[in-house]
């Protein structure tokens, strides 16, 4: 089996955390077969997508290989260190512990404590259940992109293990977790200012093919930019 | 040196986090020197602690083992793994790609997708900046709970990997994030129906000595129950 018809992604064009699959696919090589599910006509609450997915949630990868389970991987963080499992070189992790602990850390800052504020479940929530206009959605959205990366920004800028990357001078889960945030921003059209190193190590993100490739507007299903 | 002596954990009685971070260390048979910070007095914006983690976060994790970074350890999801690399026997992740994958994903669908949207400053936001009362405080706070634990449920009441525990019969990462989400909606008074599978396996959890010591209200600082 090819590692395309191995793989099956459920994805959406915009979804931050689809974009981060896809950069890890694209930097270990392996080419999923792509299935849009159309996140703003509702197609996560599809019957054929459910059955898929009872959750409803991408990005959604499905392991047809021989033996494995038929139930999806779940959650962009565990598709990362499955990936790096299942494909180990180039790394996704540096080596040591204690690097480890600090690329997840980072990752998890974006991923885990910030990203899931932002997302449309808890936007529609604002909308419906808060009356909060589109205005106060969008202030919402930007606090919490500039608490995360200015957080972000304050490690990069000086703790010793920032490189060309977040750790080194390789690309590792924090910088594909990085430039899926500012992906996002880019859909939404915010910029942020303060945040120097965070553009820089995006700026060498977005140099390389894997990234570029990941692109929300180079997805089937985006709309011109 | 003693592994009391190597680590320093600075915490908060009833932060989710910092239980996740106890409970791994409890099953690693590793005794952190705790630190209490005082989030209720504002200690996490000391500059004693600001000094020690500039981001003012707990949970945060010092190795003090010669050779280590001064960088504390931060992100429990992160410091997990690192317990787990470092320390590892009992394994909390299971043997297999396919299983990790699940039980980082089981694991990240609570910590990084629910509990990221219940943290106090999100409460202070929607209390400072969106006029919720308290009352739409908790109706916050309860729906996202439900949204995550009843998907949680459904994950571990359909998919064959689902054992004593999330995964098979020995506790994992997922069983720790489990177990600090309820233990954080007792410390708020919240039982939730409809989860029975959630419930059934923290029972598994309070009845081993490593989650029952991290209870929120056997740590200093915890008011009595």
């Amino acid at each position: 089996m090819t590692e395309s018809a191995r793989f099956e992604l459920f994805a959406f064009w915009r979804t931050a955390a689809a974009y981060r699959v896809r950069v890890a696919c694209n930097l270990k090589g392996v080419q999923p077969r792509e299935t849009f599910v159309d996140l703003d006509a509702g197609g996560q609450r599809d019957p054929a997508f459910l059955a898929i997915n009872p959750l409803g949630a991408v990005p959604a990868l499905i392991d047809h290989a021989a033996g494995a389970p038929a139930v999806p991987l779940t959650q962009s963080l565990a598709i990362l260190e499955f990936l790096d499992e299942e494909f180990p070189q180039p790394p996704l992790l540096p080596q040591g512990a204690h690097a480890r602990a600090r690329v997840r850390s980072l990752a998890a800052m974006l991923a885990a404590d910030t990203h899931p504020l932002i997302t449309p479940r808890v936007r529609q929530y604002l909308t419906t259940q808060a009356g909060f206009d589109a205005a106060a959605v969008r202030a919402w959205i930007v606090h919490w992109f500039e608490v995360g990366l200015r957080a972000v920004e304050q490690r990069l800028a000086t703790e010793p293990g920032t490189g060309r990357f977040c750790h080194g001078d390789q690309p590792t889960i924090a910088d594909i977790c990085l430039a899926s945030m500012i992906a996002t921003a880019r859909v939404l059209g915010a910029e942020f200012t303060g945040v120097p190193t965070v553009y820089r190590i995006v700026g060498e993100c977005d140099a390389l093919d894997a990234f570029a490739r990941a692109d929300p507007y180079r997805q089937a299903g985006a709309p011109a930019r």
